[in-house]
């Protein structure tokens, strides 16, 4: 079997060789549980202050602000619900209709069991939400308002800097899910009044089942999982020693090599579009490709079927994706694409193709190559296409 | 550097070679979403599923009713969240007094924020709770009993069949925390009425940061952590694959060696306790040795501390716990030696040894050899023992 093609960065990446480097120690020797106090158990604890520490300084926070998790959904639920469990009062939400489900659904079950009101606030035909809607959607009930800082789906990249002093001016909680930019774009909690965050490891080549939740000093909210009192009480479980260690090998590495990913990736992405608007006909981008981290194209062939294409790529060994990868096992139309005001046609004729750090030239080339030959083979059974034929 | 004689399987086991090179693939080529539709993806989906069919056949559940979290404390946070969340009129729950902070916290949480009334049962001396006393307890607002099956500080294994007929009976949820148990003796759902089941893999040679959550058929919960709706809705968040691919090994290998390891370990629990008798005075174990799983010895040598004795042995490259290794790093006396009656010079004077798969008769040698002498040298500054030498 040859190596497939891999153009789906965005759902999950490959581990680092570095990264697993690291991680072998903890999943031979260096067994020991971290809440222990022997020499065994040490190694662990301190591989963990070590892991934390890479995290935050690539996010520009304190290391003791940092609570380490199973990923980024179980940060986003422990702070939808932390927040929501202390506000007995504030029964409002403010969140937006190109969030991740991990927002989405914990925001419905808040409003289900709860009692919360969600306001939920459209984004525009570039996926970019306003922040006036946000300070018109503020009342005194407010409790939270929760905003990705990229959108898994298109790739664009939201207000946060303006949201975070909206916020902070009516002293509303906010929340972050930050699964998509950290490692991928430069950040700085410093400059960003974010209240708390949340970050993934499988997304910047750590491994998958380890992610953490930022928290600014001071907040205090009840866990989610409750025990031996682990990341100071805030999350309790053995910690997945391995699992962290490799995630902050990732954190260190993503900060180093972020300028360099970047730029080759906005110059893979380029090429991308370049040679597909001069290979093929009839396609357009969904969302505003300069609004947009260049890793995400999203795009729209009309007249054939998004789910037919990725199908026939996968064949060929190529591997794109039609809508989140965490839903794409759902025959749901993506609710991001229909935020951004898409037909249901146009949304079944979409894929998504992110591109990441391993991505060749090579590997674009191809991509476009069968793009366009599966492309034409799709539209010569389709009965618009076939009377241009 | 030697290498550390580890007597703490209770806390954490080392990972199997068979287990960690089980992972390894899935932590290098077969990287890929197991939500996505590609091939690469679905070398994933496939091992989550056959992970889960040999958790379910090593417990005698069908494969449908595991669902993967990262630990046991998550399935216990889980189940007893969820439970909570569905019992608008039931706020009851019954619990005993030798739980897992997994459990006593989680339920002194619903208690302080979602009103439950919660019932403590005591433990006899030998660390066993009475069935007929939560026959007393049950009432008709009780929503869930929920009792370990093997403590984890003495070893001491609960009357869980007629705790489950008990619960049957009067149609109550009936949450076993099995994560002692599992693996280590044999269990057979068909043979217990058990509701749900908490298990974790890092207790069985398998990695850290992996469980699962048992859910007999027709129990509906709300999950703990929203997203994607992965696991069946029940459990979010991409899942932890190598992780998961390694818990199904362990359990594999864990039905497999079952009865070597119970056997083998009864006889070096054997050697020790002889051992022990010959070489040291003025000790006795915490619970009822014949009541126990063999793993477990906890025991307590009058006239010096537990932490000096752990600390001297650490030295000396043994690892000895002095109380459950999830909240070792607290200076709090161990609920569990409490329960069972013991004062808090006792609790002071004991340590847990616990045995595994790779204890050796040369490493109970060793342990009992440095024993004696760290003993003997801490009663010397001990008043009571000064005045007898």
């Amino acid at each position: 079997m040859h190596k497939p093609i891999y153009f789906d960065y965005n759902a999950t990446t490959p581990l680092d060789s570095e990264v697993l480097e690291g991680m072998l120690p903890f999943l031979q020797n260096h067994f020991g549980n971290p809440s222990s106090t022997y020499s065994v158990g040490y190694y662990a604890k301190e591989a963990i202050e070590l892991a934390r520490q890479n995290i935050a300084d690539l996010i520009g926070a304190e290391n003791g602000h940092i609570f380490f998790t199973s990923g980024g959904s179980e940060a986003n639920s422990t702070i939808l619900k932390g927040i929501a469990a202390k506000s007995s009062k504030k029964k409002h939400i403010i969140t937006s209709a190109i969030e991740h489900p991990a927002i989405l659904k914990t925001c419905h079950y808040l409003e289900k069991h709860h009692g919360f009101e969600i306001t939920i606030i459209p984004a525009n035909s570039a996926g970019i939400i306003d922040v006036d809607d946000i300070e018109k959607a503020i009342t005194n009930k407010t409790a939270l308002v929760t905003v990705m800082m990229v959108n898994n789906e298109i790739g664009s990249i939201q207000p946060i800097k303006e949201i975070g002093s909206l916020c902070h001016k009516h002293n509303v909680h906010f929340h972050c899910d930050a699964v998509q930019a950290v490692g991928k774009i430069p950040f700085d909690l410093n400059n960003l009044q974010v209240d708390s965050l949340s970050i993934s490891a499988h997304k910047i080549y750590g491994p998958k089942g380890v992610g953490c939740l930022y928290l600014r000093e001071g907040i205090n909210i009840p866990p989610l999982i409750h025990g031996g009192s682990q990341e100071k009480g805030m999350r309790s479980g053995t910690e997945n020693v391995a699992g962290i260690v490799g995630f902050g090998i990732a954190a260190k590495l993503a900060q180093e090599k972020m300028h360099y990913n970047f730029t080759r990736i906005e110059r893979l992405r380029s090429l991308f579009l370049d040679k597909l608007h001069s290979e093929i006909d009839d396609f357009s981008i969904n969302g505003d490709i300069y609004a947009n981290v260049p890793s995400t194209i999203n795009v729209q062939f009309s007249g054939i079927r998004g789910e037919s294409l990725a199908s026939m790529l996968n064949e060929l060994g190529i591997c794109v994706s039609i809508a989140s990868a965490c839903s794409s096992t759902s025959s749901k139309l993506s609710h991001v694409l229909k935020a951004l005001g898409k037909t249901d046609d146009e949304i079944r004729s979409s894929i998504r193709v992110s591109i990441g750090a391993l991505t060749t030239e090579d590997e674009i080339n191809e991509l476009v190559r069968h793009l366009k030959h599966s492309v034409m083979r799709l539209r010569s059974f389709s009965p618009k296409y076939q009377i241009l034929v």
